[in-house]
């Protein structure tokens, strides 16, 4: 008799069909005594033919108007739940963001979402047994009374967020995929599913380019210690046992991870762009000077590196950025060259960067080590490396990036036996 | 410098190029000057995919739902009609039902509007000029706060609502046909269109089958005397000269119309069905026999005819029904012949009931003999006939109802020269 939270993404419910198939998912739970409320996304496709005519309507949009239209996509799919669980003897109600209420900042189109009442939600379990369906993705501004949207991957921000309002013993994540895995099985095959992953693991591995989750989601679990269950919504309702063990990954508290592992898994992203700055002159500011008009013209910087200058007056600087803010940085930074003063301006796209991510590297040396060792041994050149306190990320030629991955797969003993 | 509210209905707003095109008449009356609120439906086709999705949910649903389901429709259109307005340069914003707010009662997909709050759209016309767009059909009901719609023909009433609650000069209801004819002008092509109709008189021509407005959006105009001009939404915008003669119908208070004619109009309905019980005893309470069960049985009844009963036994009763409605009535009052105590039941569903309209009446004598007469002379036979203030009916065979409203059109003086 646990409150749970169940999300199911925009695939899950693309039509009645599968939103009934939701429904009896919802209803193994609540048949099983727990309260449950459902977040949902808008049924697939339904967003973009709603940003397909707000971009029609005018090119550069309201950004209040276009939360207004999108929001409309979960209003409908939370009604529709509610209708199929209501036919199906369930007791439910829809709750659209402005009604629950789901307060955000009124950053309109990626509203970070500032607190959610929970508490007619947790009445209404005591003393109705009613089932929440509430509309993800959306939320409303206080001061404004008008609808905000949260931007890509919302909804599974809406779940944590109400999972932590409600106290929620866990909160379930359906998707297309069963669970967290230590690497992407499509490059190498001896992947396995995790059984649990610690928050701060989870968003490493989320913002290193694994798509399982939205990174602010798993932010906001982190904060408010809301156990995340990843798991496929494929399943049959009817083969699911919702007392027993279940197959999927429980994002959590790494003191909830007994057998921590040293490194949990290999994240990689072949969408990378590397701009080498040669010989800048090797004095206080400079970063400053490449980096403020990079930010400036939006070019999202993820590495950067910078050796001790050898000679003491000029230095080297690299740095990478998404594939498709490349040209952009170059031409900022071309147009900064007067005020930069570097020699000359080297780049490259066909790089990849490969992350290797465990909390347990906290208390182990030679970690990275091991790794540059046997990229070595597979004559894998290292452009550059970055490390922070639960990982390490090399770059390399986006060529090698398969065999990059395998090979420390298999280094760290990450493939299944 | 008017105050003037705009509805459009579905064809008008079906894709973002007719929106555009209804921004354009938006921004003709702005730029004239005037303070705007628009009113929109959703877009066609929208609501028919909404409500069939309910109905694949579950074939009995909560209403409640459905509202909020099919509601997203008009949010949708009233945010990309801000969006297309802003992109022409015109200060918009929408605003749904809970937002302004329109509350209703609770009678969820036919709820009544309670009241409206014009406060803050009054402020926003005075303080920036700005021009509001608000979904039609729906509202909000206070205690729940839960989203209502008001059924068919619902933006036509929230329209006349809003214009009552911001005092406006004129309530445009913009629709695929440019004006309040005479009669069907298919059926008589001598039909013309009027200038002007008296509320009283198109709340007869509406409920009798000019399908033009719906009658609740007539009724609210006349309790709260809002002027209502029907006009055509395929006139090009820059064709009308805002503060020139337009083309279209005013529906308004008798008293401003000038030379109010003895007929204004012929309204006719084909669906119409016929049955006498006859040799009825001629007792009291044989009525509330009859008409009972069939209320019970929701057989909606139009016309009833009761004659002097010849002999003071028994009487020949004869009532309409919409033909849908026939086969229902039939059966309800065969099993309460026992109750009853007829002899026998007649019907035909052949039937069509021809209507004469106009206020005039009240002060001319004759004005039906002449029709009893014209129609006589035609060789078309009057079933029935009922008779009210400012209009009479008959009934006739169904095959003469083209004729028959020829003949009248011309009769009272309504061909066009």
């Amino acid at each position: 008799m646990a409150r749970l939270v169940m999300k199911f993404g925009g695939t899950s419910v693309a039509d009645i069909e599968r939103i009934r198939n939701v429904a009896r998912h919802v209803k193994r739970e609540v048949d099983a005594g727990h309260d449950v409320a459902v977040v949902v996304s808008a049924m697939a496709g339904v967003t973009n033919q709603l940003v397909a005519w707000c971009r029609d309507a005018a090119p550069l949009h309201d950004a209040r108007e276009y939360d207004a239209v999108v929001a409309s996509g979960e209003q409908v799919t939370a009604g529709l739940l509610a209708i199929t669980l209501e036919g199906m003897g369930v007791n439910a109600r829809s709750w659209q963001g402005w009604q629950l209420p789901i307060h955000t900042d009124n950053a309109h189109g990626a509203a970070r979402v500032l607190d959610v009442n929970g508490a007619e939600l947790i009445r209404r379990f005591k003393e109705m047994k009613q089932t929440a369906v509430i509309a993800g993705f959306q939320g409303i501004h206080k001061e404004t009374n008008r609808i905000t949207t949260l931007g890509r991957g919302g909804s599974d921000t809406s779940a944590v967020a109400v999972a932590a309002a409600i106290g929620a013993e866990r909160c379930d994540i359906y998707t297309d995929v069963d669970g967290v895995y230590t690497t992407d099985p499509r490059v190498a095959p001896k992947a396995r599913r995790l059984d649990k992953i610690a928050f701060e693991e989870m968003l490493e591995m989320a913002s290193l380019g694994a798509k399982v989750m939205h990174v602010r989601s798993i932010e906001l679990g982190m904060v408010h210690n809301v156990r995340i269950f990843v798991r496929s919504s494929f399943e049959k309702p009817e083969d699911i046992n919702p007392r027993a063990n279940f197959t999927g990954t429980l994002i959590c508290d790494e003191a909830e991870i007994v057998e921590q592992q040293v490194v949990t898994g290999i994240a990689f992203s072949k969408d990378e762009a590397q701009i080498s700055v040669r010989s800048v002159p090797d004095r206080p500011g400079v970063a400053a000077a490449i980096f403020g008009p990079l930010a400036e013209s939006n070019v999202n910087v993820d590495m950067i590196v910078q050796n001790v200058s050898p000679d003491g007056s000029t230095t080297d600087l690299t740095f990478t950025v998404p594939a498709t803010d490349y040209e952009r940085a170059r031409i900022t930074i071309e147009k900064a060259k007067g005020a930069i003063g570097y020699d000359r301006l080297d780049g490259a796209t066909d790089v990849a960067k490969v992350s290797v991510i465990g909390i347990g590297m906290r208390s182990h040396a030679g970690v990275a080590a091991q790794a540059f060792k046997a990229l070595a041994e597979q004559k894998i050149n290292i452009r550059a490396i970055t490390t922070s306190e639960i990982k390490f990320s090399v770059l390399i030629d986006a060529a090698h990036t398969d065999q990059a991955v395998r090979t420390l797969h298999t280094l760290y003993g990450l493939d299944k036996s």
